[in-house]
Parts: structure tokens; C-alpha cells; sequence
């Protein structure tokens, strides 16, 4: 026997709120639809007549399965509903649900608003009618719920009634402020049941600020409510609304929830959390969070060489479902903490067959530790791991030698008197017997100084003589700089990023108290590695 | 009648294992010291022997109030505790205690360490009374417990017991794979105390996958558990551990934590929380996560319209504890009028009385915001903010010009046919009519080639002629570089904290897509504040 439990999304209502987020109408249509294929059971669309963007979303409603919904407020005291423009404007977008916000805590209505109790609930209960009159499904969004719950039961569970008995079909119960702990949401919960509102009746909308917006959602569920509300990726005002990326594989993965209910989300739909996660991401132009639950690109990441070893007899050792079933997968990075059977995976991957107690693994493993102490890392740097790991094997060959190289940074006054910097970098090369010099400069085509780095990745990759056909579809892709220790002992660790043509992405570090100098040792180690992958032949010194 | 609850960090173990995270010697001596000034319970600094940064921290082991804790794992079957050289390593740290990891549940005891259930018993046991006898307070982390239990409640149960029978102080429950649900764990520790293990020899350690290691921790406290584990951050392997970070100020400041327990953490080390929080962020050169409970620069910040406004009124509205508890602060959108009020504070704090109503105040917004369009960034870099406004107020003192300047980096063999890299600058600087030119290189006092920043800032430093005796005690003493913005347009942000003989540190930003220009700009923004804020004369250019 399983029950229907609802998704309600409101990544672009209460996701909007979240300070530097600003959708675009093309922008909110796109997630609009990926909430759709995910399978959500309602959309929240926004506030139309509250700004120019929502109503023009609201105006061109994308076509949906889910229930599209529209976000307004209960009436002003003193006009009657029908004769509320604001919420005219909410009803006039057409949508065939309606999710009002009304106070519900004494202290909020008599301060806040500065009306009475009971014109309050009159607001409420006439707001509601009316939408229900006009055709809607209709939701109360009950504001700051578990406070005024808190404050004054009877008060705030007379909201609720007045609601329902107008022809409410959802109670939302929101913990506005963020404070409430999950021990007293499930208590809350399950006392307003007791106070005459039924469970399927019942939604939950909760915010992180104690970062238990989803155990209060999982609290509130276990108490009896049927309706999840939240975001994609836990977007939301403050520290943001609670997270239906996690909670979705949770409820359809996890027990008692999995053989409980019955969810909108397909499994296949299931399989593209990930992807519908790392598109909202794009579209805000963020960073994904490595951490986040399910579908961070850590989630599945094994360092510790326990665990590593661990996951390679039996993968539930240290994953708690399966990293496909959400789209996600499995990452084992090379570090200090790594054993040997986990670097000889690791070597099976990049073409390396070794031997099981071959020496050369301690000594990879050896070298690698003794660098990691310098400050190299070795997690995301892959290509520069290949090439120590084949020094130690004898099977790194020997293509070209850097003997020297200078880097000038000036800043000075051009012709016109405006002050300019520029850095030039030379280079000094030997291919066998070969002596190449090569000189450029760090402007690029709008005239911008891009720094001495660039230069010397320029001038690196002018004249390599017999290798110039493989290195010329190579490009500089990203350039990450950080300082291992701090105060004036620093040194700087550099990750270059490089691609080719193929569309092949590989990493490269390199570690000094000289930034330049970790750069170059980074840049180098990203040509090396490419001839290496392609097999450029051997040129002895 | 309070009881005490205790903090257990695993930042500097645990919080290792996290992919990309490998802490320095001097790293893991400054986080022990500020989770110190913290006021937790227990320090755990790594394993003993197990890499070298580890073993190296040990060796020099800082002195803390908190008790300093060698982490490693309970003999190995076929030896007796006295000949295992593993459990040697970390009883040779001579820390006051020591966390034991040991298998409870069956499955990982016979696939994964292939012995029988009465040998890992026994493992367990012998482990533990070693550690006692050699005068250890000693903790067994159970690990897998939760999972362990589901599949074999009475032997789970049993290795508890074992541990608690030889004598050691604290049984910590692990949730390690992160899948346990917070009921659950209510559940299995009011199940684990009626077998017999006291609530208060109980720990909890927990894991983020489901996006509910704080709530594990509270259902486990609820039901009786005494110690809490966590890492500052959240920081720990795939989605990290429990984050004490969050777990701190709710046990502080929220019911019915705030009346029912006693914890080591003061009211004045807790509003340093955010500060301390940063700190692990800048040693980590990661982006502070904005939506953090409680440190989170968005943790406070409130969008334009409803509850912009009713903040104004009453910041219980949409705050559920004041952020000057944890070190935070109130954001309210600058373009507002609430903005302005907050920068004439700022600006008063640092001297600088300006009129309500000033215009200045709204160019002196829009300035700062056009900047961090372009990467600058203001939180931490206060000096660099007070120029900014100095300069919009009209009263930055003009004190020196800089004409020009040049770096050279170079690498290249030395008489010794070694490769040596060196840098050198030349700066040229106009006070009044006079022009000098200095000249310095990076080679420190070692030999060592300390990269081109280092010399450009000593020779900014050699000759500002009638300035010098204000600057001669100034010193950099950390370097932050951050890029903003990835890929090929990449924008490099240099932070530089200076110091001078008082004691005082400030902090100074610029922002290029050249590194060096980009540092070449912080540093002299640290000079001329320097020279502000020691009231030097002006030289009019």
C-alpha cells in the first residue's frame, strides 16, 4: 500500500530570492521545463505583477504536465477579494493553481500588517474562496507557521481551518525564518493533525538557515504532511530553501520512503538529477558544489586508501546507493592516502599495465608523497600523475630540454600617456642537437595585457621544432593559481587546464615560490604529456 | 541541571580526506590552534605514520587546552596489540588520546578484513586495553556501526561492549558511508543505550550523503549521545562530515539545547565562528560557501521588497538568531536606503564621519559595486574599502607617484651548470619633483628565489625617499591569489596582508589579468594606508 507524495518546486519563486539570482524569461523557461521532465507535481512559477519578468513569463506559459502555479498574497484588509488588484493581477495569469502567502503569527498580523486577528482570518478565508470560486487549486502559503505556531496554537491553527474551510486544497506549512529543528517540526506537525487538518493535506516548506531544511521536510513527512515544497539545488533567500535535488533521490531511493510512496519522478527521469543540477548551475553561471549530496562531483569521491581499497572489492563499503541511479560516478583520485592496488587501477586507466609488487609501485607512490609534502596535488592534476609515474617507470620519453627562459613585466607610459603594462617572455629550446629561440608577448587581440603567463605559454609553443604539428591544436583552457602555505614562506601551486582539437581536456601542476615559474613547470608538463599521447617520437638529448 | 556535551574536530583527519584537501605541517598547527581558541573538546590531528605531513605534525605536536588526539586502527589479527607496529606508530605520538577505528559490522569484518567475528572481537578488546594500560584515554570508532546494526544488531552491540569492558573512555557510532536517516539514528542509539552502553560514553560521527549529518547528530544527542564529531566546514571526504561549524551556535544558542547542555564553547569564541570559518576557507583558497547556516555571507543577506522592509522593522522577522552571536552580519541590498545607513557606519568605524543624505555616499556604493563587477572584492580587503572611499569623499592624501616599473623572471643554469631561477625589479617612483629608481631581487636570505612579487615589493619598499621612516616597519605577511572568472579571460585577484611593528595588519586587494600587476596594486594600496592612517604628509604631484 503506497501514498501519493507531492513535489511542489519553487525555484523560480522563492529561488529568485536568493541574493545576485535574476532569471530571465527564456532562463525561467528553460527550468521550467527540466522541473517538468524531472517530474515534479507543481511549478512555481513566480509573482506576476510583482515585476516585469515574471509577468512576462506568466504572459507566454510554457506547456506543462506539472501544475503551474502563480504566487500571490492574501487580500488587504479593508477591500474585498475581488476587488484586490494585487490579487486580480495574480488570478488574471491564468494559472490553473494558486498558492497564496498568509500570516499566521499573532504577533506578524497585529505588528506587521497592524490589523486585527480576526480581520486576518477574514483576509485569508475570502482570499481563498475566491480563488476557489474562480476555478483555482488553491494553496496557503501559512508565513512564519511554526513561530506563530509557537507563540499562540489556537491562533495560528484558526488560519489554517479558515483556509481549508474555504475550499483550500493544500496547507503549506513554512518555516519562514529558518529556525525551527527538526525534533519540533515533526512534534508541530503532528499536532496540527490532531487539530483537524488531514496529512494530504498538509505541505512543508522549510529553509537551511540551521541546515536542517531537509531532515525538517523529512520530519514534517514522517509526521504525516503529503506535500515537499523546494528548490533545485536549494536555491532560496539566505542559506536557501530545502534541497530537492537531495530530497528527491532520498524519498525514491531510500527507506521507509521508498516502499512508502508513490512519486512523480520516474527512475529514468531519476538518472538525469545530475545533468538537470549541473544545468541550473550553467544558466546562474556558478560553480557546482563538489559537495552536494547525490550530484556533487565529490559525492562518490574516494581518497582515504582504506576506503579506496575497500571500494574496489565492494563498492556499498562506502557508497550509499549506487552514483549511476542519480546520473553521478564514482571518482578514486590519486593522493597521499592511496594504496597500491589502487594505483595500479589508476595506471590501467592511462595504458599502464604494472605488475602486481612491482617495486616501481612503491616508488610511484614514494615520489608522490614526497611531492604532495611540497604542495603538488595530484587529485585533479592527472596528465602531470602520468608523467611522474612514468619517469619512475622508464617509460617516459625524452622529446625536448627548456634551457633557459626570461619573463618581463613592465608597466609604464605608452605615447599617449596612459599608463600600460606588457610582459614579454623569451624562450630558449634544444630538440636533439637543435638550438630554437623563441620570443612573444602577453597582448592579445583586443590589445589587452593577458599577464607574463601567457606570454610564456606563447613563446613555449611557438617553435618546437619537429613537434609543432602536435602541439599547435593545444590550448590553455583554465589556469587555477592557489598558495600553499601562507605569509612570506609561500609557495604557489598552478593547474593549467589544456585542450586539443580532439576536444580532450587534461590537467597539469606545478609548485614554486615563483608563480612564473610554477606556470612554466605546469605548461611544460601539459606538452609533454599530449606528445606523449600521441606519440610523438623520442628525440635523446 | 545542565549536562556537559562534548566537541570532538576531525578536521584535521577526517577533514583531510576530503578530495583536493592536503593540509601543510604550518596549516595543521594553525587550525589546532584557532579550533583551540574555539573551545572544543578534543583535537584529532591525523594518524601517525601514515604520511609524512602526519607524522611531522605529531612530531612537533602543538600545546593546546583541548585534548590532543592521534587517530589509528586496532591491531591487526595474528599479532598481540604490544607487536602491531601500526598501533606502535600512533601510541609513539605520546598523545594524551587516542581514536581506534574498528569494525562492527559482520559483513566488513569477514569479506573485507577476512577474519572471524571472535578475532575482530578480540582485536577490538586487546586494542583498546593496550592503549589504557599505556595511560591513553581511548575512544573506538565504530565504524559502519549504523550499518552494522541493521544487519546484526547483537554483534554490533558486542563490539561496543568489548570496547567499553577494556576500558575506554568513549564508543563513537559512525555513520561512515553517510546513508542513515536521522530517525533511524534516534532510533538505533536509544536502542544501543538499553544494550547496555551508556549515554554518556556515547559519540556521534556522521556524514553528509543524504544531506543530513547535522540532523543525524542532534537525533543522536536527543537520544542520549554525549560527544558530537564534526569538522569546521563540513569539510570531510565525498559530501563531507557533520559541520561543527553549523552544530556549534545551534547547540549554543537554540532550545533545548541552549538550557540542557554545558559545552566548551564561550560566548566570545563564538562570535568569532565566522572569522574562524574564513580562516580554514583562506588555508584552503576556497570560495567561503555564501549560503553557510549561520557564517555564510548570505546567511543574513535579505532581498529587496517584503522582507528588505520588514527587517527594517524587526530583524526577528526573517532572522532566527541576531548574526553578531556568530560574527556575522546583516546584508540588506546596498542600492537601497538601508545600504547607505550600513556604509556610514562602516565609514565611521573607520574614522570617516560623513552626513546622512551625502551624495557621496551613493558614488562611493556604485564605485564598489562597478568594482566587484571587475573581480575586486571588499570583505576582507578593508584598507584597499577605505581608499576607495577616501578617494570618492575627496580626502586621499596625494603622497607619491609610481612612474614605472619592470620585473624580469629568469631561469636559466648558474656557473654550477644548475638551473636557478631568479627575479629581479626595477621601480622608478616621483614624491614631489624628486625621481628614484630602486632596484631589488627575490633571492631571500637562504639562497632561495622567492618569485617576482617578492621583489617588486622590495623594491617599492627601498626608496620612498621623506616616506621611508613610515613604511620601514612594514611587512607582507600573506598572499592570497584567487582567479576570478575561468578559462583564457581569466582575472587574477591578489590579496596582500601586511603588517607593521604595532601589531596592526590590514589588508589590501587588486585585481589584473596580470598576476604581477595585479599584486603590484595591492601593495600599494597597503603602502599609501599605511601612510594614511599614520597621518604622513602630502606631497603634491
Amino acid at each position: 500500500m503506497t501514498e501519493r507524495l507531492f513535489l511542489f518546486d519553487t525555484t523560480l519563486r522563492d529561488g529568485q530570492q536568493t541574493h545576485g539570482v535574476q532569471f530571465s524569461t527564456p532562463e525561467k523557461r528553460k527550468i521550467a521545463e527540466a522541473l517538468d521532465a524531472l517530474g515534479v507535481d507543481y511549478v512555481e512559477g513566480g509573482w506576476p505583477g510583482a515585476n516585469p519578468t515574471d509577468s512576462e513569463f506568466f504572459e507566454e506559459a510554457p506547456a506543462l504536465r506539472a501544475t503551474f502555479t502563480a504566487f500571490g498574497m492574501t487580500k488587504r484588509a479593508g477591500r474585498s477579494a475581488a476587488n484586490d488588484d494585487v490579487l486580480a493581477g495574480v488570478l488574471n495569469a491564468g494559472t490553473p493553481a494558486v498558492c497564496l502567502v498568509g500570516k499566521t503569527h499573532d504577533f506578524h498580523v497585529e505588528t506587521a500588517l497592524g490589523i486585527t486577528l480576526e480581520e486576518n482570518l477574514e483576509n485569508i478565508r475570502a482570499s481563498v474562496a475566491h480563488c476557489v470560486d474562480e476555478g483555482r487549486e488553491t494553496l496557503l502559503d501559512a508565513e512564519h507557521f511554526f513561530d506563530g505556531w509557537k507563540a499562540n496554537p489556537d491562533y495560528a491553527l484558526k488560519c489554517l481551518l479558515a483556509a481549508l474551510e474555504a475550499g483550500a486544497r493544500w496547507i503549506v506549512l513554512c518555516d519562514t525564518n529558518g529556525g525551527t529543528l527538526p525534533r519540533e517540526v515533526g512534534r508541530i506537525v503532528c499536532e496540527v493533525i490532531a487539530g483537524g487538518v488531514p496529512g494530504d493535506k498538509l505541505g512543508i516548506h522549510t529553509h537551511d538557515d540551521t541546515g536542517n531544511a531537509v531532515a525538517n521536510t523529512l520530519a514534517a513527512v514522517d509526521a504525516g504532511a503529503r506535500q515537499v515544497q523546494g528548490t533545485l539545488n536549494g536555491l532560496g533567500e539566505r542559506c536557501g530553501n530545502a534541497n530537492l535535488t537531495t530530497l528527491i533521490p532520498t524519498l525514491l531511493l531510500k527507506e521507509p520512503y521508498r516502499s512508502r510512496f508513490e512519486i512523480g519522478v520516474t527512475e529514468e527521469a531519476l538518472a538525469r538529477l545530475t545533468r538537470t543540477s549541473r544545468m541550473l548551475d550553467d544558466i546562474l553561471n556558478r560553480v557546482p558544489l563538489r559537495t552536494a549530496p547525490y550530484v556533487g562531483a565529490s559525492a562518490f569521491a574516494h581518497k582515504a586508501g582504506l576506503h579506496a581499497s575497500a571500494i574496489l572489492k565492494d563498492p556499498t563499503t562506502y557508497e550509499h546507493v549506487e552514483p549511476s541511479l542519480v546520473g553521478n560516478a564514482r571518482i578514486v583520485p590519486m593522493s597521499n592516502q592511496a594504496g597500491q592496488s589502487n594505483l595500479r587501477m589508476r595506471l590501467l586507466d592511462m595504458g599502464l599495465e604494472v605488475e602486481k609488487g612491482d617495486p616501481a609501485l612503491g616508488r610511484i607512490l614514494e615520489e608522490v608523497k614526497a611531492r604532495e609534502g611540497q604542495g603538488y596535488s595530484y587529485d585533479t592534476a592527472q596528465a602531470s600523475f602520468e608523467l611522474v609515474a612514468r619517469e619512475a617507470l622508464g617509460r617516459l620519453p625524452h622529446f625536448f630540454e627548456v634551457k633557459r627562459y626570461r619573463v618581463t613585466v613592465e608597466r609604464r607610459k605608452n605615447k599617449y600617456n596612459r599608463m600600460i603594462s606588457l610582459s614579454e617572455a623569451v624562450v630558449v629550446v634544444k630538440v636533439g642537437e637543435e638550438k630554437m629561440l623563441s620570443v612573444s608577448e602577453s597582448m592579445d587581440e583586443t590589445g589587452s595585457d593577458r599577464g607574463p603567463v601567457n606570454a610564456l605559454a606563447k613563446a613555449l609553443a611557438k617553435d618546437l621544432g619537429p613537434y609543432q604539428g602536435y602541439i599547435d591544436d593545444m590550448r590553455l583552457v583554465d589556469f587555477k593559481v592557489r598558495i600553499t602555505q601562507g605569509g612570506t614562506e609561500a609557495v604557489t601551486r598552478v593547474v593549467i587546464d589544456s585542450e586539443d582539437s580532439t576536444g580532450k581536456r587534461w590537467s597539469t601542476v606545478g609548485v614554486s615560490p615563483n608563480i612564473v615559474d610554477a606556470s612554466f613547470e605546469a605548461l611544460l608538463d601539459a606538452i609533454n604529456w599530449k606528445l606523449v599521447r600521441d606519440g610523438a617520437p623520442e628525440r635523446p638529448a
